[in-house]
């Protein structure tokens, strides 16, 4: 297609069956954009000096002071082999030693998917984006409650439906209503399932993640060190990398499955004030971490992440899409390209209680810093609410459709001589319109973006059909989206493998709430 | 200040007298930011060779197809004398002579303002921000209506209040109850009396451009050349000059008052619908523009402008904050940069009916877009509603309240010792935090942006005080703001004189209204 997408409709030689069929009779078919590839510049705020003053000074911090591993003695004792002064839980790590041991990490990896064609190439100069993680609340027009395993269903099914989102994402939404050392089965099951596109396993135990890494090897069958699961590992910030996490990066990276290593840092609390002295930590903690997964296994997949976020200094509140997390976006996209290494930031942030114009200026301010900051892997791209603690119905739809202007810029500006359009110039002269003219008939269908859900109507024919604001029109579009889902065709005997899987998993512990 | 900006309260000097010390006693004495110079590079999304294709292709069009100016002998004649084919009304210009003739006109340029502190400079790295132009429909929580003179003044007053707005603009909304041929007057009166920031002319008649010199020649006490007004003269896109526009920005570049030269295009109508295409007919029509000014007289202040929007070619409606009209604002900033001519484009475009959602995410990305793009002179950044057909009072304060992440954003990355934050990193160390650190108490008050308006409050307290949404949020403030308003003064002798001036005036000519 010329915008780079396609219907399921139109991949019947692999959609098959009976499912392809029953999609194209509908009217939603399921349009599926390609992740991103940019065909622009990355925008650099970092000039040369101050980006070797922030990696000097990261050197410094991992020399002098040093990052923590408590309870974890294999993870002393691999620093330790490695050059490493360790001192109780405490790691100095000589300076180039980190970023020596960064050098073995791939630049760019694949992620397999159950459909082949929504694989995604993570690094280099490519834009995957993927749901909100982690709210334990949801919001949808009835107002906001605990999230349940139902609620956990309909997003998945909605990031499915949605054409701009090229990756189902991982904990949508925490399912409260099930036990919490059993709920990841029932989101895996749910990713495997409910949907063709890649995923994101486990990490609140490191059982967990061997529990996702098999279930991962059942669906693929065999995984055979192919990278099907990308997983959040969030540093403790400052400098800590508590050994719950540090288990499930283990896991992962001995499997050769991808890691998102990810200081997690309100500024002002978890980090300095200021942006250089953010980043010089960011720098810090993410060489160590990385530095720490090619010791597990050099050449495993990861990514350089930066969840930074400013806070309100009076209340203590975090505040989202400002001008400081944009600069800190930007600032560690360059610091992660210099390292070589995938980057991860940004995503659909904001501090609001509902889907209002608050809520879109900051998503807005985050989701245009994270492409022009060179991310790679946007997680939270859509339906993010209140800080995170919610995953809002109506915004993932408002979102997910405005993650098409991401698309669209990235092509950049064509310059053949069809772009050029000098014989449209030429027709229609001084004083003419275009709307007529050749280049225009032939060009018209391409060559604007087009929103999915936002009002464009005269003010008449919008008053009649009941002046509805974007939280009406996109509660309209998830039911269309929902009503047209059409579940993917799977194998029956991996679906029946996975189950007994679960089944056993599940009958060999008592359930736990806390 | 720390982040550049005073209260009228500390500018006792100038302000004297009991209004000054009225503004002292409340609490909404004015803060007001000195007009942002950006710290930071532009992203430039063309490279060199499309930016030598396009500029080439510019000549051309020039050259080849020409530029029509309509019943304008005087301007025929100035064309020919300086050496350009006339024919007709169709004035073809051999390739280079526009480009020669726009070398004359400044690459920056001081507006001066009743206030002193309050002149800007445009063009270099600076950008001056100033609200909506132009809408005949107000809206405000009581829905959407014709706007009035009484609409106007509350405008100006919200400007006057806003700390991040540098300019009162021009006509913020269309006073539809006075005679079209009078309200300028009316609306000069309000930009000069009721705020002290700098303000635009009258461009609807050549006479009234006229009046508007004179006026700010009684306002300033002579003008002596400095440049008072700034006025937007739309080119009538494709390739058209029209006679009415001409006829003021003669009258303007005579007074050496400030011209900003726009093409007002709707993608795919008015220009080709490629990037390419329109950024060619843009330029062309630019260096046109900027020429002819020059040829009334060299050295008149001019600004690049470019007001681009695109199409949905399914309804022929304009759409705003597209990723195309963002790709046509980075090109065209690289254009002016090249030019060396100061540059106008972006805003708060949407087409959304309502201040929610669409609205502000189409704002955004505008917003975000014109920072980037190098943009001095930003008209609509605060107001704009329904592609321009509405001025909205709630969306004024919003957008004038996201103007300050413009402002932080812009300061770039700081990275002496105290932003490079060492102490901090050392006296915090693994696991602790920095709220209280010395580093931290040093600089927590300018470190971050803080909304003057969004809600960062925990959701029970939000919810108590009674769930409002942003629209909520800025009704409020726009009451608190007018109701802190505090009239700047003014000489009774110069206000006199401004008052016999306009009565004389409208005395000579009857009432028209259409």
């Amino acid at each position: 297609m010329a915008d780079g997408t396609e219907t399921a409709a139109r991949r019947g030689r692999r959609g098959g069956g009976g499912a392809a069929r029953r999609a194209e009779r509908t009217s939603g078919a399921i349009e599926q954009a390609r992740y991103i590839t940019r065909n622009m510049p990355d925008f650099e705020i970092l000039n040369a000096e101050a980006l070797e003053i922030i990696e000097s000074n990261a050197e410094t911090v991992l020399e002098e002071i040093g990052v923590s591993f408590p309870e974890n003695d294999p993870a002393l004792a691999r620093w330790r082999e490695a050059g490493a002064d360790v001192d109780g839980d405490r790691v100095r790590i000589p300076k180039g030693l980190a970023r020596k041991l960064c050098a073995t990490a791939p630049s760019t990896f694949t992620q397999i998917a159950r459909n082949p064609e929504r694989a995604v190439e993570i690094g280099g100069r490519n834009l995957v984006l993927a749901p909100v993680y982690g709210p334990p609340f949801v919001r949808d027009s009835g107002g906001r409650r605990y999230a349940t395993m139902a609620d956990f269903e309909k997003f998945v099914k909605l990031g499915h439906q949605s054409k701009w989102l090229h990756h189902s994402g991982g904990t949508v939404c925490e399912p409260t209503d099930l036990p919490v050392n059993k709920r990841h089965f029932d989101m895996l099951m749910a990713h495997m399932t409910l949907t063709d596109k890649p995923f994101m396993g486990s990490v609140t135990e490191p059982s967990r993640a061997v529990d996702s890494v098999e279930m991962a090897d059942i669906l693929f069958g065999g995984l055979d060190d192919r990278t099907a699961l990308i997983s959040l590992i969030n540093i403790n910030s400052p400098l800590t990398f508590d050994s719950v996490m540090m288990g499930a990066l283990e896991a992962y990276a001995a499997a050769n499955q991808a890691c998102i290593i990810s200081p997690f840092i309100v500024g002002g609390a978890m980090a300095p004030v200021s942006v250089a002295g953010t980043l010089t930590q960011v720098l810090a903690e993410v060489m160590a971490g990385v530095a720490y997964s090619q010791l597990v296994r050099p050449g495993a997949p990861v990514v350089f992440g930066a969840f930074v976020t400013s806070i309100d200094m009076n209340s203590g509140a975090p505040t989202f899409g400002t001008p400081e997390a944009a600069q800190i976006t930007y600032g560690a996209g360059q610091l992660a390209r210099r390292l070589g290494l995938p980057f991860r930031s940004a995503g659909s942030f904001n501090g609001s209680k509902l889907p209002d114009a608050q809520a879109a200026y900051e998503t807005a301010n985050s989701l245009n810093a994270g492409l022009l900051a060179g991310v790679n892997f946007m997680l939270h791209a859509c339906g993010w609410l209140e800080g995170g603690l919610v995953a809002d119905f109506e915004k993932f739809v408002m979102d997910a459709d405005q993650l098409g202007v991401l698309h669209h810029l990235a092509r950049g500006v064509e310059i053949d001589e069809n772009a050029q359009a000098m014989d449209a110039l030429r027709e229609v002269g001084p004083g003419g319109h275009y709307l007529g003219c050749a280049h225009t008939q032939a060009n018209f269908k391409a060559a604007f973006w087009k929103s999915g859900l936002l009002d464009y109507k005269p003010f008449e024919t919008w008053a009649d059909e009941g002046g509805r604001d974007t939280r009406g029109l996109a509660a309209a579009k998830m039911d269309k989206l929902l009503s047209d889902y059409v579940q993917p065709e799977m194998d029956p005997a991996v679906r029946e493998a996975l189950k007994d899987y679960v089944a056993t998993k599940k009958a060999s512990m008592p359930d736990a709430f806390s």
